[in-house]
């Protein structure tokens, strides 16, 4: 019934092989679907109950396999079986108006159960992939990156507090067909039949290939893939059930990711010239043309396909808000939200470290900009010893991957590194202590990091070398002179803007 | 410069009182400015932080007025005095393709800004009021309506933690026209000006008379309107600070709602037939036709343009459950919602009640389903003394109006109260208690609750006499046999889909 891990060349997967066992049509007599129906239920409501009392992980079921299986069926009696309140179930249909404007994957972000809780996802995000490799000439380029977008996105949630399973629902031809015939024959039965089950059986062999493939190229010990026989609605029940059983007791197993290559982390934000300055009258005027140039730039049509992701990263006192503030004076309000990232909520905790980000991605034709940002996983994180060493190490690759899915769909993302001096940072928080209204900005934690200011640079270093990548690049800025840096943040913008 | 409250014939306000003041123009100079900008930006940030670390209500700002007066710089220059990053900058422009499908006010609610924290909104909810009041010939009816939406909606933000302020910048035309030609004339600056600033003067008249109207009926103790002088940058920003350092330390103004009237409360719960049943067979062959009449239902081509929101209520182990496994059982996945609705989390909890509701308002086509619902705040918080009486009191008519803003969407509302017996629900209780895969529906709250059963059979009559509206009518059920209960709750639902 479990479908074997992905061999190394999964093109050579056997579709007979995975299907075999279902396509046999097993059956559960009545009295042996009884006998098993009671502990069974009693012990997945015993396991959801102890998930939930210790909400360490969420959980995912992604429903997929042949249409007219009975996949919709079975899940409602699931969530007989268990606790519906906990479980949500997650359908989604073709992409609609409020969808086509992100990122594909954004609607399974925001539709994320919290930790302790279970989704099931009908629609997901293999629908697009089993479409492809369905058709008779499959674009096997784009099968590819998708199943390299899967992989990616399924070993993030994983290794970041969400169990994944994987159930295909299948049986034989002669079955399906036989299934879909009863149940149109009857008046009172014959609306569970939808469209696509009606087509099942004349594009068996096309769909049956399709599901093997995905199957083998997405199979994963962090996200096992299982084929339920589904022929007979008890034994796909008890079956479906036992999986569940499984995935909520297993331990989860551990996300293979290669480890970030060992190499020498140059000292960029030491190697700045922290002494270089801008006149006042060049800056007002220069200043001037980049917010014109930038209020062009995003004005103009052809931006409406794009989006602009800006990250602001920095000491404290270095200067984010106010150069942030020469950046959004070129907007119009309504084009722009700014996301101002402290510490996380309790209901942001429940979701892995991503969730509040990926759910802040602007819309095409729109600018988020981040005062702080998911950075703060590798920087505050690491250096506060928030999270274990294994999770930021982790977290680089994972970062590059999120930046990499937003530039994939038309963002332009741009991080800024604002980097004052330390003698410089402690004029600035001496002369906030001082202002009647710019004491607010300074706090015991300031003083506080500034004691690990060796601490934090050389996790902004290595943040730097790694993360700094040709789709997403950092940019890194002296700040002791303010005007200088919000030129610099200005100019590599309106640059970005015209290259794109 | 406060407009005066609303008389009691708005229509004879004379937009020559309410704007005389702006239209001359004043003016401060630089030494003044200066002198008055320090302690004003001060006592703001102490303001603004004294409310944060006692988060009791919200601030909304909603900025209006004449295009090109500079609400825009002044925002701008509001960030900069205040701590930007607890103020949201929540700026709308037309709707776009992802707010179509749901009632217009709801994009207003998902900005919300939480407790203890400030909203400014640009593109608030009087655009289309102002829009249609400027036009040769308004549409009074449409503009009467709109009216009494935006009252309905600032007196529940009001009552629930939202403080509100509303700020028209104005002033007299030649200084509009004025002040859009010089930003006109430097190319550094010419960007600013929006396609709306060119043509506020030669429409000033009609423009002028659309803000007094709106100002004179919408004006409230606890709405207030200001009219922001801004011919004058220093004399513009020293009002609009002030406007908020006052809106951040007034005590917030009492909502005037009449109490709901003295009635006697029928017991509509206790005079149902507890002993009416449903044989088996008839049972399954009615359900089966109701489902097909639902699914056949809810497929049509015009539900696309309503959505359908079902709540359900009742006592512990009345059959809610199963009652909507008997509705969902009929629907497509990807078509329906379900929420079950528990104690609020503290995020939701830092929001009006209606909050965490309103933003899982279904978009047309769709089905939402509340398992239990906005009715906790007349139940549970009621009867276990968690809000104070005039808060549930006022509930009332908030969710009659909230419901009624759902029908005026083209939502289909119905609500569901299942009726169990006392001594059907204690041997529901007990059977509970002995099944392995029941148990864990009964929890000591469960035993608690029955307990105070009189408490909530009171306040569910009460709750029914007060909210059974033509618009968002309540079925209620005897449900001590759980088939006819379920019989009837989709016989209700069928019945009011082909009548809508």
């Amino acid at each position: 019934m479990t479908a074997k891990p992905a061999p190394p060349h999964p093109a050579h997967v056997s579709a007979d092989a995975l299907f075999a066992g279902a396509e046999a049509d097993p059956e559960l007599s009545p009295a042996q679907a009884r006998e098993l129906e009671e502990p069974l239920r009693a012990a997945l409501l015993k396991a959801q109950y102890a998930r939930l009392q210790r909400p360490e992980r969420a959980l995912l079921v992604v429903i997929a396999g042949l249409d007219g299986a009975g996949k919709g069926a079975t899940i409602n009696l699931l969530n007989e079986w268990m606790d519906p309140r906990h479980i949500a179930t997650l359908a989604f249909g073709e992409p609609g108006p409020a969808d086509v404007p992100y990122p594909p994957m954004r609607r399974y972000w925001h539709a994320l159960p919290a930790r302790g809780r279970t989704g099931i996802v009908f629609g997901s995000w293999y629908r697009p992939l089993l479409q492809e490799w369905a058709r008779k000439n499959p674009d096997q380029d784009a099968c590819d990156e998708h199943v390299e977008a899967i992989r990616r996105f399924e070993a993030t949630l994983a290794a970041n507090g969400v169990d994944i399973l994987k159930l295909w629902f299948h049986l034989s031809r002669d079955a399906q067909r036989k299934r879909t015939r009863e149940l149109l024959s009857d008046p009172r039965t014959a609306w569970q039949v939808a469209e696509e089950d009606r087509k099942v059986y004349k594009r068996f062999a096309q769909l049956r290939q399709a599901g093997a493939r995905t199957i083998a190229h997405t199979d994963a010990p962090h996200a096992p893939w299982l084929v339920v026989p589904s022929a007979d609605a008890p034994l796909r029940m008890v079956s479906t059930a036992r999986a569940v059983l499984n995935a909520l007791r297993r331990a989860p197993a551990p996300v293979r990711r290669p480890a970030p290559p060992r190499r020498r982390i140059p000292d960029r934000i030491g190697a700045l010239d922290y002494e270089a300055r801008v006149g006042r009258d060049e800056y007002e005027d220069e200043l001037a043309a980049l917010q014109a140039g930038l209020a062009a730039a995003v004005r103009r049509k052809r931006f409406g396909k794009r989006s602009l992701v800006l990250a602001f990263e920095g000491q404290d006192a270095a200067g984010k808000g106010g150069a942030i503030r020469r950046v959004t004076h070129a907007l119009d309000a309504r084009q722009y939200d700014i996301m101002p990232v402290s510490a996380p909520l309790p209901h942001e905790l429940a979701q892995p470290y991503l969730w509040r980000f990926w759910r802040r991605v602007p819309a095409r034709g729109r600018i988020a900009i981040f005062d702080r940002s998911w950075y703060g996983r590798v920087l505050v994180e690491r250096v506060e010893g928030l999270v274990a060493p294994a999770d930021w190490r982790r977290a680089y690759e994972e970062i590059n991957e999120f930046e990499r899915e937003l530039d994939a769909n038309g963002a332009l993302v741009l991080k800024f590194w604002l980097a004052v001096g330390k003698a410089e940072q402690l004029r600035r928080f001496r002369e906030r202590e001082q202002s009647p209204f710019k004491s607010f900005k300074i706090t015991p934690d300031d003083w506080r990091n500034r004691k690990r200011w060796d601490d934090y640079l050389k996790a902004a270093n290595e943040m730097l070398a790694r993360t700094d990548t040709a789709h997403a690049p950092w940019h890194v800025l002296a700040a002791d002179d303010k005007r200088l840096a919000r030129l610099q943040v200005l100019r590599a913008i309106v640059n970005a803007l015209e290259q794109a």
